[in-house]
């Protein structure tokens, strides 16, 4: 059995589990797993552990983990927080497996909570046992009974069987789950409240569940991308597989984030850097709640067919049912595609009813079981459709035989077939749900789910991406800067550096020029005055570095400096700013942003996972909504989009790059010249670890 | 009785009603209407018509409309396109007072069509017979069964009933709002499918119930604005009324608005123009399906409470579940408003366990009756909030005598209390339903109806503005349109005028100024070579003249032009767009928008009814997010945002002064200077009617 094997036996398949602390009543908290696990038929040993009684809910209980007759393989430890630490310790001893602590009151309440938790650290790490949590609600896995929980929502029988993965941040979203994907047909064959993840973490959990058969695809509930890499080796492995993994992440607001860092103790990132991550490794990343359970069929349709262009067909028995879809795809940036002519012409030949024209609209006369078939049939095999969606009406709930049924016809279709119902039509949707065939209860999560499975990539490059080692990072001055640069074959303006006592220089350049302090300790040149722009002549220049000499001496007297740095005096048709970093979560990442005071007011900026080809650094420049100023609108001059794409693509190759030990290289502003001219960096501050 | 009483009674309450080529086949489209009305055990007389035979659907048939016993008050005609206009007339005669058209294949279907639909017109203006339709799936009154419709999604039985009347251009729709409706709970007083809206339209309808105390509130699901200004009657009077006014309005991408417009021929308007429509006359507009009929009694609550601060507290059982509705409203821009310490002192003295920061979170500990009752007590009185959302976790579905029994406490809380259930809980919904507390199925219509109802706005003096009569609009000459801005006391640049043949001008103003031919016949002066900028001195400016006559000689030898404009060249801060015109359904608007080609790339612009307060420009400045870089961010300097919002006010009331008969008036661009410098237009275009 492989390392990842064995933790999978454990979590989901143990044959033996201990109770530790289970309480006698079944509605507490604590007593709630014994009673569950006996309710679904769990075949496994069970030992009920409780030190001051004999019997537990009418069993018998086992007063410590030493006296049981067997070590189990996955203890549920229910007790207290200041019980947890010695419990855990005392099943290493034993060689258990997995150990899941129900308990909170660690990294995220205080100093001796911090404390507690590095002491489960170093048991992990010192013995090899696996922890899950703490405040972990537990594990469920519908397929055996297995439902070691304390989530109140399972005291329902009948947890609905599937071959979806659910590792959620928040335990009592693996209720909501349960009970939502139940009425729809949607079964599971696992849950994980994953808790504060002191050492198995959401990427680790799934990872030992990947060569599981039974497990089709991963639907993830995060609050934050903690244990960025694990989730990353787990997203790249699955990608490869072919098994979707469908992302929910809350903190799209800076409320939530907010709200987030406090509730679980994660350091809450900014929602466009982990939807750049979550797509770069291929997840699916959903915006809405019903979605992250509707979508799965949709995204294997999709993984299965490759589609190029993008495009949706729309069939419809109601107008208006079909325009709702159509205008929430349209406000999400999804093509729907018209009918073709020739499309037009075969439905015409097999005497379709209704209109073709932006969509094809059946209308109440073609709500018939073989009107819908053929329509159905034209539509997949239509070129100009990379996917179709059908969208039925009032029959959907008295007349499944109609317009549902011969959507039915269509489980095995090569290109994805999703459908929306316009009524309340619960059974319609669990028959197609069953069927394996994408169906959605609103057209909002409708139109969610097919710009999610578009918006998603395939993983790229980034894999390779390597963090440099070494801490102290210290910022290098500009002329070291550009030397960074250089070495990437990142554009920027000549410049010459002359002593700090200079008072003339001979410029290879012409004026106008700018003359900058050059300091590796002043990062900020502009707030201590060191910076003079527009100087027209040699004397204006001299009279620049007394004043960079004076005002050095008056507001950083204590920096060391001794050079200063003069440019020509340039402007482009735009500027930008271009930066590489090392999120603490997602890894190093690559950013284009609109320059100056637009990209705060806009946030008018695209972000991805580092390194970036030609290619993606061509799509981060078409997300930046500024740079449509300098396509050639309206007759206006382009700009040089081209050697800005090159200059992304080569600045974000630090990622391959750990012997420079560059942290972050931040270019701004990144002056974008005339079509053909290229681009040139005239500022850029670079982070370099010691 | 009133004409709007005589209406409604015709419409909902007929005591006859005559079924117009019915058919014998209960299962077609034509045959329906019988069937469900003898279903639904409707106590009026019901007269089927059908000439071809004696019995239908087992009962006695008439051969014509003359040939019945009585004049039926509500005829609906179900027989084919060219059978309708003699139908109409011949009712006409008889002394019919309403007609529903079934058929479609009027104006939407090219020549003949139009003229189909022209002879109904004249009907109705001769003779004062209502019709509602063409492609009218009928009306239905859940009150007294009236079931007279073809929308077969009413075969199944038990039409709910409650407090309200919805209208909608799509028949289907109906269908859907009243199976989804039924599925939570929700009822209807009254539905009516308007179809193409030949002469009653969803304004006229809507406001001939107005008095009927059965309705409470309305729901619109529109297709266009089509008919804005009987819309806008009514949404006024719906207003001053207090009954809430929901709508749902396609269009929202430019797909769906091309379709809406090839589906029902209604020219499709810009949606932000809708936006405004909407909300200025006071309507709530929501973004999603199912918030149409889940936020009524939401609409209602703040209706009565009228907040000033619109901030929103949470208090939940489930930190993540809360965490799913904050991130939510946080895209939306809604305040979710920490605990204040005063509220944290009350709960901690109350002994309410869990933790109060962002959100109450209650926890799983703190999921009991009298936590849940006392923590909604002290968040319901605390003034930071105007409206409290409880989020229940699990408990819901399978405890609701836990969380969800002592929200029932507080249906008549002053402040409005909403629920958000995280679980599948059909059961709570519809207890929390019944007793009219606003509870949603999911976070997203949740958000989605809390930022509809605070982004509502009460009428204002919008509902005086008048439209000029008059057509054959012209274009005034640069000068002409200065003296409109003069009038409206909105400022513009000095400017002289001197006579085509002039060489030479002298000045009340310095150089450098920009010369522009002046003509009513040449709107877009740049495209004819008729603008010259930068003239720095005398000579310069006998040039310039020379130049414009010979560009107008060659480009535009035609117009009629006499007079030359010269104007200072003048920088402003930044420069927008200020726009007032006569919105074909919209009736008068203002529009303010960034300028050049921001405006363009971005759509940044906000638009308003016309006329506006200064302070309501003031929301539109802080509206358009260009301006933002004039607000004094970054220690930069402040435009003259006050100066703006005066201008903007001003030149709005254009829609109060119809003798100016001024169809369109653009200022494009007006200069923002600094602050306390003011504003200036420094072109202008109007278009005033003949």
């Amino acid at each position: 059995m492989s390392i990842n094997e064995r933790l999978e036996q454990a979590l989901l398949y143990p044959q033996s589990i201990a109770l530790l602390g289970v309480s006698d009543d079944p509605g507490k908290t604590g007593g709630r797993p014994l009673q569950f696990l006996r309710n679904s038929g769990y075949a496994g040993r069970i030992y009920p552990i409780n030190p001051n009684r004999s019997q537990v809910q009418g069993e018998k209980a086992w007063p410590s983990l030493s006296a049981l007759p067997e070590v189990p393989e996955h203890v549920f430890i229910l007790s207290p927080t200041d019980t947890v630490v010695p419990a855990v310790r005392e099943s290493a001893q034993l060689g258990v497996k997995l150990v899941t602590i129900l308990a909170a009151g660690f990294s995220e309440s205080g100093e001796e909570g911090v404390q507690r938790e590095n002491e489960l650290r170093e048991i992990a790490a010192a013995t090899g046992i696996r922890i899950l949590g703490p405040s972990s609600l537990g594990v469920v896995n519908p397929g055996n009974g297995l439902v070691l929980t304390a989530n109140a929502a399972f005291a329902e029988p009948g947890v609905p069987k599937g071959k979806i993965f659910v590792a959620s941040h928040s335990g009592s979203m693996i209720g909501a789950l349960v009970s939502r994907g139940k009425a729809r047909g949607v079964g599971f064959a696992g849950l994980v409240s994953v808790g504060s993840e002191v050492d198995l973490c959401v990427g680790d959990i799934c990872m030992s569940t990947l060569d599981d058969p039974a497990i089709e695809g991963y639907v993830l509930f995060l609050e934050s991308l903690r244990h960025g890499d694990k989730l990353k080796a787990f997203a790249l492995e699955a990608a490869r597989r072919g098994k979707p993994v469908i992302a929910y992440k809350l903190g799209r607001s800076s409320a939530a984030a907010e709200m987030a860092a406090t509730h679980t103790g994660a350091l809450a990132g900014e929602d466009d850097i982990a939807d750049a991550f979550l797509k770069d490794l291929g997840m699916v990343r959903v915006e809405m709640l019903e979605t992250l359970f509707e979508v799965m069929p949709l995204a294997q349709g999709v993984a299965k067919s490759r589609p190029s262009q993008k495009t949706v067909g729309v069939v419809a028995t109601t107008g208006g049912g079909a325009a709702m879809v159509v205008d929430q795809l349209g406000m999400r940036d999804v093509t729907v595609q018209s009918v073709s002519e020739e499309t037009q012409r075969k439905l015409k030949e097999a005497q379709i009813p209704g209109s073709a024209g932006r969509i094809l609209d059946l209308t109440l006369a073609g709500t018939k079981y073989e009107v819908m078939k053929k329509a159905l049939e034209i539509m997949l095999e239509a070129p100009e459709f990379d996917m179709v969606v059908a969208v039925v009406g009032s029959s959907a709930r008295l007349h499944p035989e109609l317009a549902v049924k011969p959507i039915l016809e269509f489980t095995n279709s090569a290109k994805p077939l999703a459908v929306m119902l316009v009524p309340d039509a619960p059974e319609a949707l669990g028959t197609l749900t069953q069927a394996g065939i994408p169906c959605f209860r609103t057209p909002e999560t409708c139109a969610d789910a097919i710009a999610a499975v578009w918006a998603r990539r395939e993983p790229s490059a980034s894999a390779d991406a390597k963090i440099p080692e070494g801490a102290d990072a210290h910022t290098l001055s500009e002329a070291q800067a550009y030397e960074v640069l250089d070495s990437l074959q990142v554009p920027h303006a000549d410049y010459v550096t002359v002593p700090l006592s200079a008072d003339s220089a001979s410029l290879p350049f012409d004026y106008p020029v700018v003359a900058k302090i050059c300091s590796a300790q002043i990062p900020h040149k502009t707030e201590v005055g060191g910076v003079v722009l527009g100087i027209n002549d040699s004397a204006h220049l001299s009279q620049a570095f007394g004043t960079l000499r004076s005002n050095l001496q008056q507001k950083a007297p204590d920096a060391l400096c001794d050079q200063i740095l003069v440019q020509p005096m340039l402007k482009g048709m735009t500027e930008v700013l271009v930066g590489y970093r090392i999120d603490p979560d997602a890894g190093p990442i690559i950013m284009l942003a609109a320059g100056g005071i637009w990209a705060e007011v806009m946030r008018d900026r695209s972000i991805r996972l580092a390194p970036v080809s030609v290619e993606t650094a061509r799509e981060m420049i078409a997300e930046v909504k500024m740079l449509k100023t300098v396509t050639g609108l309206r007759g206006k001059q382009k700009g040089d989009l081209e050697a800005l794409a090159q200059a992304i693509s080569n600045l974000s190759m630090l990622a391959l790059r750990p012997e420079l030990k560059i942290q972050e290289a931040e270019v701004n502003p990144m002056l974008v010249l005339a079509e053909g001219q290229g681009v040139l960096a005239v500022d850029a501050l670079v982070l370099k670890a010691g």
